[in-house]
């Protein structure tokens, strides 16, 4: 008998069909012997309804009385998985995050868990009941209530998993694993049997968008091994795990893609100490999230700093940056470009590998497409490309690294 | 600077439009100078197409799990409230049933308020904060989410009031008040501009459904001076209060009217200690509830016994009454008879004033009604008459009483 702690997300609880279906893959588990506990979001579109009556009420909601509204959606549909669950016989109750004894702390909407008392959890298993818990709330130190922002259903499960010290944690979502590539680009993408908490980290914030990257953080912190499965058919997923030396006999385990970016490149400004800083500090006060940066010194002395972000907040980052490098040198210019993509390669195996970055760029070169930016990490090369050639950049190192065959250990 | 509590039922905030009227009546308060705390339903049809939701899943949803899931209600409808504040200007913060220190205690979807700790709205009241505060919720002891059942708002405001001692507590529904009849039967009947406790629970039962009986059973425990008024505009409504001597100078309060009753009546039953309670307990374990009890006894030593109830309940009460009387005698028979009606006068005046019954009866038989059973309890005399009479005869009791016409004190 394991215990196996299941993350169903909106889609997979979206209407009171997908509920029964949810309910018959729990029971299934049950009637193998299992103890579960299903971790589950709000129906798919509850979540959006109810942002819209707020934001038909006033445009910026406290977000306070965002995380009062919106628990609500996770707390009917512990309730009504739990009927349905009842519907066909299985002994079943529902958590909330404050029974699950997820205490949180930080501001509204953004929770973090510090936390977890499973008294209850366990006391209802002991009495061999499946639990049915609320994702992406908890309650927070103060006694308020507090959700825990993107992904915060995924945390959840991690959390809970970790708590119970599952035997098995999924997360079930309405893709069936993580592939080497994205599949609608890359024809022969191949879903990998397993992946290190850090692969996995950098191919989030590489644009494969399975998971946000603090549920992984999360999970490597606490090693909560778990696994990224559909919940619409009954495949084995993808094994998200603390990385063994297996592992890093394979270079490259994938290629991400990122579309929509822009480059802002700044020039003129004084090679001095401080001054990437103020420049960045600038960006964050505006609230742009900034992705790439590159910094390097022209030969005239003067440093130049490029960063890439999301193009559409390309307008607000030149509105931000020209009084502020306007104080800082008067010769400086910012340049931005958009219509580029990032292209990323993501890889423990590099770490032991040379030539991994020449392979790749070799690769991009025989298709013709010109690199713009390049970054590294220990286990990740990025690189910036028009976006018109993001899909057959993708194909072209994919191919290079023979990442459609699986490796042969 | 008063504090007012009020509470605003599920039609008042049924809509956005609905939800901003209700801002809007609060800030005018706040304008004025007072403390607010608002306690509100969900809105109005929420709750339905939740049951609907549930029974769809399941036939018979478990009690514990309709809590879970019908308390979201009021947990949207106080962020919805506090965000139509928000938008107008002030300072509001939304507080749910657990937060407003509501303890209760008792079976699932019947909760009863056992101690309310208002730490928390004390201090927000303290700085300067408008309360919205989630009706028909409250956390039991054991950690479980509980709702109130029926009325349960009502229950909730009366509570909130008593535990911060509030200089006023209104009830705002879609009524204007208290009535002495029904005005859509009696053309004349006049809003009361204060009633007793005592008569307001005897008019509830009595059919005039303004509010539940416990929720004005509690008011009356500890003191609750309560107003009940309309939502929809700023009319005075009806002070419930205790009462003092002038209210005694009025023989009869109101009248209320009650329609769909039954009237069963059992003969043949031998006059001996425990036969009633015999047949009292067959017709409450088929759950039927019964409203008037009337026995006597026939020339021939056996009693009759006769009691009134809802028609829909008549089915099921002779069902279950025929193998039960059966037992007690071979000689017992039931009677039914469905179509008819019940009145009642209820006045605490009744106490010091003679003649209230003699008066009651001469008007009806002025105006040809006849009278079926009769009830009698210290502040109230209740009848049942033939449904097709029941407007005339609430007319001449009305008139005989001269109901429609303000006391002289």
């Amino acid at each position: 008998m394991a215990l196996i702690v299941q993350k169903y997300g909106g889609t997979s609880v979206g209407s009171l069909d997908r509920i029964r279906n949810v309910a018959n893959r729990i029971k299934t588990l049950r009637d193998e012997g299992n103890q579960v506990v299903a971790v589950v979001s709000a129906m798919g579109g509850v979540t959006d309804k109810l942002i819209a009556m707020a934001k038909e009420l006033i445009d910026e909601p406290t977000e306070r009385e965002m995380d009062v509204l919106l628990s609500t959606g996770e707390q009917q549909s512990i309730a009504l998985v739990t009927m349905a669950l009842h519907q066909i016989g299985v002994d079943a109750v529902s958590i909330t995050g404050r029974q699950a004894g997820i205490s949180t702390t930080g501001s509204h909407t953004r929770g973090r868990i510090n936390a977890i008392n499973p008294d209850m959890m366990k006391n209802y298993l002991k009495e061999g009941k499946v639990l049915i818990c609320a994702g992406f709330q908890g309650l927070r130190e103060d006694g308020m209530i507090h959700t825990l922002g993107r992904g915060g259903s995924d945390l959840s499960a991690i959390a809970v998993a970790s708590a119970l010290k599952a035997d098995v944690c999924q997360i079930l979502t309405d893709v069936d694993g993580v592939y080497t590539s994205d599949p609608r680009v890359v024809k022969d993408a191949r879903k990998l049997p397993e992946i290190s908490y850090d692969e996995m980290l950098e191919m989030a914030s590489a644009g494969t968008k399975v998971m946000q990257s603090r549920s992984v953080e999360f999970a490597k912190k606490y090693g909560v091994v778990f696994e990224v499965r559909s919940s619409l058919n009954n495949n084995p997923g993808t094994i998200v795990t603390e990385e063994h030396d297996q592992m890093e006999a394979v270079v490259i385990r994938g290629v991400s893609i990122e579309r929509s970016q822009a480059l802002v490149t700044i020039t003129g400004i004084p090679d001095e100490p401080g001054m990437s800083a103020k420049i960045l500090m600038c960006l964050a006060d505006a609230e742009i999230n900034i992705d790439m940066i590159v910094s390097n010194i022209a030969y005239d002395g003067l440093a130049r700093h490029s960063f890439t972000m999301h193009s559409s907040d390309l307008g607000k980052a030149s509105a931000a940056l020209k009084p502020c490098i306007a104080q800082l040198s008067p010769d400086s210019t910012i340049l931005t470009e958009s219509g580029i993509a990032k292209l990323s390669c993501v890889g423990i195996g590099m770490r032991s590998h040379s030539g991994v970055a020449a392979k790749m760029f070799e690769a991009l070169g025989e298709a013709k497409i010109n690199i713009g930016v390049i970054t590294t990490s220990e286990i990740k090369i990025a690189v910036t490309v028009d976006e018109h050639q993001i899909e057959d950049a993708a194909r072209a190192v994919h191919e290079a690294f023979n990442l459609d065959k699986a490796p042969t250990a």
